[in-house]
C-alpha cells in the first residue's frame, strides 16, 4: 500500500557538503544538502541550492566562486554548526583550517577528505532558493581517503542527510558494480 | 597532503533514482543519480540532469512530466540493468509494476519504497545534459518503510551511486541529529 506524503522532500540521502564562501576578504561556511550534478563530463557542472536568507550568497555573487567540501563523520558536530550559526552574527572563519587551489575566493576546507573549487556559471533562481551553478576547477583528495589512487569512499566516511528523519547517517558497504550487475538481467533475457 | 584529481565527480555518494517516463503511450525507465535538490520548500522543485543522447529525454519533452523512484538494495539488478539498454532498442516497460497518481504520464515503481510524482517547470541546458527541473506534485511511500508515520531510511535501504568506484553503496547507521549536534559548539563558544 502507498501512502501520499506531507513532506515532498523524498530525494535521500544526499551527502551533506560544507560550501567556502569568501565574504568582504573573510573566509565563511555553510552546510548544504540541496546539492545537484548537471554532468559528469568535461566541463563538470555541478549546483548548490542556497535559501535567499543566507548570508553565503553575497559572497558567491561578490567572487563569482566558492567551494563545495565532503565531511567526515568525524567533523559531524563542526558541519552541524556551520549550519545553525550565520556569517552575519557570527565569524565562523576559524571552524575549520582551509586551503586553496587556482581560485584565491574559493576556500576549501583541510580536513575534509574531498573538496571541489568552482567557478560560478550562473544562478536559477525558485521561490525561496537560489541555484548557484558552478564549473569544477579542480578536485582535490586528501591522500588518507586515496587506495591505490582512486577515492575509497569507506575512507572518506561521508554523512548523509535525511529530511524525513532529521538525522545524519553513515555509509554501508558496498552493494555491487554500477553497469555489471544489470548484466544478468540481460542475459536472462536472451 | 591533497591530491589534485583527474576525474573531478566527488559529489557523492549520490542515492541512485529510477526515473519513469512515458513514450508514446509506453511506459519507459532510466536509472538516474545527476539528481539534484532546488529547494524543500513548497513547491518543492527537484531536478535531473540526462544526458542528450538518452531516448527518455523525448517522452519527458513530449509530456512534461516524469517519476522519480527510489528503489531498495534487493532492486539493483533491474536499476542497474536499465541503465545498461536504452528504450530505443529494448522495451523496458515490463521491467517495474507501475501505479500512477495525479500525472497520467509519470509512471511510478510500485516496488520502490518511495516515489515522487513530477511536473516539467523547465529545462537547463549544459553542453552534454539536459537537467528537467521538476516541482513534486506529489510524494509516496510504501507502508513498509514508515515507522510512525514517518520514512524510516533504513526500511527504504537505499542505493547509494559511487562514481570513483563505480559501485553501489549501502547505507550505514544513524550517526546524529540535524541542527541539534552543532549545539555542543555553540555551547563551547559561549
Amino acid at each position: 500500500m502507498k501512502t501520499k506524503l506531507e513532506n515532498k522532500y523524498l530525494l535521500c540521502p544526499m551527502p551533506i557538503t560544507i560550501v567556502g564562501t569568501m565574504m568582504d576578504g573573510k573566509v565563511n561556511f555553510i552546510n548544504v544538502a540541496h546539492i545537484g550534478v548537471l554532468n559528469a563530463s568535461s566541463p563538470h557542472i555541478v549546483s548548490i541550492a542556497v535559501n535567499k536568507n543566507h548570508y553565503s550568497k553575497f559572497g558567491i555573487k561578490e567572487n563569482k566562486s566558492f567551494s563545495i567540501n565532503i565531511p567526515s563523520q568525524k567533523q559531524m558536530v563542526e558541519v552541524d554548526y556551520v549550519g545553525l550559526v550565520s556569517g552575519k552574527d557570527v565569524d565562523k572563519s576559524d571552524v575549520f583550517e582551509v586551503f586553496y587551489g587556482d581560485l584565491k575566493t574559493a576556500p576549501m576546507v583541510k580536513n575534509c577528505p574531498l573538496s571541489v573549487e568552482c567557478k560560478l556559471v550562473d544562478i536559477y533562481e525558485t521561490k525561496t532558493h537560489e541555484m548557484f551553478i558552478g564549473e569544477v576547477v579542480n578536485a582535490y583528495a586528501d591522500d588518507t581517503c586515496l587506495t591505490g589512487g582512486k577515492v575509497d569512499l569507506a575512507k572518506v566516511d561521508p554523512l548523509l542527510f535525511d529530511m524525513s528523519g532529521v538525522q545524519y547517517w553513515s555509509l554501508g558497504s558496498v552493494a555491487g558494480k554500477c553497469w555489471s550487475e544489470g548484466k544478468k538481467l540481460i542475459q536472462a533475457n536472451k
